[in-house]
């Protein structure tokens, strides 16, 4: 039995307390927040649960094995690395860090105690995401030509954070997890409307070694909702709709191709249209939370490796860090740092 | 009465011979293309029409007042520059030339001359594009923030030009005739997946002095059709969709507000989201081209400006150019040239 | 404080108790369910609540004001006559029972005994139907022409009642509260495709004395999800649509007049169309619930008859029994009874 | 070569001249039309056609060997009527005539006389029609559940007809085409709600010896077009969306099966759900019309039953007469006639 406390009951917390209080082979025996009046509301529910405001007394106890952060991002690095050198394993909501140094940091920390270190990219445990790195991996799509997602709403604006950290965090990670290739360079442009605030808007563009190119568009002041993935490959391609009760993936069996053609003496090419079927896979509603508490669990009890672990973080706030340069400076292209 | 020659039957050619034979104020007297085979066919509909295929020819004949050109991209400069050193009026298709030195040739030629140039932007003449310049410019919308428009297909491939030039034309002339502001400069990303061809999918975001930012996506391998623009002002907001066949435009009284709020000594800002109705206005169908052929005529007759003249295109031709090349150095910024 | 004991703790039951628990002026005092199992679910939760088996016992309490029943509709009649008996106020699910007769008792006995009888007709409670009414009280629509709703999913079958008592009745909980009007007669046809089944597809006329008809489409059986409403006026026209998150109804300035033209000696009649500007008027998100029970706690406080008070459910219940006996002679007219 | 005479100029003619000017083995020799003015409008397009007002004389020409009639329905049954007494092959537009003896009155001389009797029922040559009848004919629906179609928009009132022979009419002409089966009885209803004039809006039931039960739903009425038919199965259902542009055909792997369960003594019947994939197969946009006249032609030349000949138009006709006399009796079932 792996025992769990949750740091930070704010809009996300509460959604891992009662994950973990419920998730088999784990225990949920502490939960922390520096309000004392957050944790009172949690004491009729969870009486056998120790509620603190004292963080670093929590990290001291023998009935902690593992720590669920679930607080502001700029303390996600303080908070994980007290963690790890407690020798707690850690799972922190995404983005794992605030800038590259301190996440590459975690890493190495959480290599060196050989802890397990995962980061909460829920989108990567959906089962419509899993669905799409499926059909990548077995080549359905065959080469990948482009990944453009549109999320987009009138939504919360975030006043630590710009648009890119709050929204394409989530793209960049299913990306991680589903394209199987890193970006090498970003180009980013975006704008604050707000006197004062961050970026509310930004397009971001990664491009690959490969024939892939990758466009996200993130916007705070959307009048409509907007959650839509197209991935082009050139045999296949799918529309991913989050928004879409039932038919969340439709994948289309269209496309162009080059197509030589001998003319007399020559070689001409000419470009072949394919209109072909599209199908719906049923996806199973399931909550991506359930399964991704059950991974972190099973990666502690089994020294497992989490899909979505420390490296992963590691990578996308990798992009995040250039893109925000590059958005700085109007667009200009940036590589992508490597360790 | 104008007498109007129609030069080129290939797409869009038999659109305007159509037009002009039957525009108030015109007289269809002409139809060239080097192809007699395609001249043909109009023998029988058009029987008091002169056809040739011999573009000097036609411009020396006196029943022709004014020349329509529809004809490939890379033909367009020398047509119009000869139509317009033989004294006619010209209407030319979108875009205006294949490069800014061309087309500010024939801007200056034309002003010397006192003759109407026209290019074809077509969207401008719709009632759709039409009203959203009148909520513009009566401030409905209030400050503008941004512009963001989606123009994908699975497409006709061309082989002379980028899709930025095929498809961002279109929104860079709707941008031109409704913002009444001119981008300052670009950045632009994209690729070319198929072998010899040229960029298939781009992004292009233009950067204004104002509040302002405008970005275009642009895709000819998309599987599914998306024609849809959002324009967000801090008044209200505008989703033109020009696939619905009834309610093209809607209207939204949504947004954010910065709120100064006292508190104690300090001042702090907060933000307050604006969750209103939506108004779509019933917009009559009508074919944008009937207008622009009888605007044409209008403004040779009574000696007017045309709303999309060879400065407008000349602007679009600008924004092209440099977003071509910042596509090339993969989104580095590049200025707009101002004569 | 008004002390409510909810009965039933199967699908809606835990529904009512968290209402109830929160609602002002009223406290939940007691949960009675022939299942212990269930009941202890909620031990842990509500420690301050009776608990019971027993409902007679629980009738006999002091602490029992009102009670809310969410249990099968087969026993709606007769837990409702016991509670009105004891002298309790009664809030009940909708159908508010499987017969004409058994609703016209309940009505009568709380009449007599001067008891709030109110049933759980929860669309009347929603912001989108309350904004109909208004609609329709203000004259905004005009004279109502005809009212049509499809409600129709993969769903769900019942196996006590046919889906005209399953789903009919949310329709025609709705029409009785924003109507205005009763139907006078019926016709309805349906089938049972599964032997020994009630009915899964039903199809339902309203017909009433003025210019106005109403249709309702019941499936259990369909591979797609649809809840959509329109209602016709002559001077204007509401489309509804419950799964639309953000737009549930639009409003349309669109119909047909008949126009007199005088033409030499004759009078002859012109249809005149109008395609007017729709209007999506923000709805508010609310649970209707919560109005509910607030409401019924008013309306025992301040002896205010319900808006959907026992008269309501005793008038669905009569299109119900009418239309089941039509669907079985295959859409012969049923005249609705009237005390 | 078949010389083929178009009667009727009015709305669908235009397409029958256009149609048969351009279909292999067919010559369109003769227009016929009671206003000169609108025959004068096809002189100069159609050199060598003759064109005439008058009808008889059009049918003693030796160069005229089939007549499409394209008029108001009340004039079908005599101008078909004396069409055939001349010999002349017939297409007709739909519905075939006004009532069930005039059409049974066709149906026979046609057969005495050996000619090809054809009627425009044009759905049942659209690609997604023909589709859902491979679908259907190959088994992949299983047993048919239900067939329900709604087809309402703002339209054009129909001054001669009620808007179940306007409308519905097309929806019985795919059933007849498509499903296998013929209604045995109707129930109906609907309303007038313009003083003078026919019904507007009406419901349609179709009752079938098997478990099929068919419903359609017209309106001319509707502030927003809907074209929808869904067709259950107990192996897969079918979706048809005749206003979406490329996937007008969704075939859903759903459905709700019995299942016995033997429990202690009892069997014990428990509904299970499939909730399985949807699949939208490309359809090729075609021109019906085009398949029509090449149709008609080749059951000219090759002596071939049409697919749909005068007794489906004649069957047509019986639900249509037997619905409008269910409208009158409110909804009471009316037997449908049989020869």
């Amino acid at each position: 039995m792996i025992n769990v406390a949750v740091v930070g009951c704010g809009y996300w917390g509460p959604n891992l307390i009662r994950n973990f209080s419920n998730t088999p082979g784990a225990r949920l025996s502490a939960i922390c927040d520096l309000d004392t009046a957050k944790l009172a509301k949690f004491s009729l529910q969870y009486k056998d649960v120790f509620l603190t405001a004292d963080y670093l007394d929590l990290l001291k106890r023998p009935d902690v094995d593992a720590v669920a952060i679930a607080t502001p991002v700029s303390s996600h690095y303080k908070l994980a690395r007290l963690a790890l050198e407690a020798g707690k394993h850690v799972l922190v909501e995404k983005p794992i860090t605030s800038n590259v140094a301190h996440a590459e940091e975690l890493v190495l920390l959480a290599e060196s105690k050989k802890l397990v270190l995962m980061v909460d990219h829920t989108f990567a445990y959906t089962p419509a995401v899993q669905k799409i790195k499926d059909l990548i991996d077995a080549g359905e799509l065959g080469n990948l030509l482009y990944y453009d997602s549109v999320r987009i709403n009138l939504g919360l604006f975030q006043t630590d954070v710009n648009v890119l950290w709050d929204l394409a965090v989530h793209d960049l990670a299913i990306m991680d997890f589903a394209l199987g290739q890193e970006p090498v360079s970003v180009s980013a442009t975006g704008h604050a409307h707000l006197a004062g605030q961050h970026e509310d808007i930004a397009y971001l563009t990664c491009f690959f070694k490969s024939n892939l190119i990758a466009h996200l568009h993130l916007n705070w002041l959307s009048p409509v909702k907007i959650r839509r993935t197209i991935i082009g490959g050139d045999k296949q391609m799918v529309v991913y709709d989050d928004l879409e009760p039932s038919e969340k993936l439709k994948i289309y069996d269209r496309g162009a191709n080059l197509h030589d053609i001998g003319e007399e003496n020559a070689i001409r090419q000419k470009i072949d249209y394919r209109m072909g079927d599209m199908h719906a896979p049923h996806i199973a509603p399931g909550e991506a939370l359930k399964c991704n508490s059950a991974h972190f669990i099973d990666c502690i009890v089994n020294n497992r490796t989490p899909l979505t672990d420390g490296q992963s973080g590691l990578r996308v706030v990798r992009i995040l860090e250039a893109a925000t340069e590059s958005m700085r400076r109007r667009g200009e292209p940036v590589t992508i740092s490597r360790l």
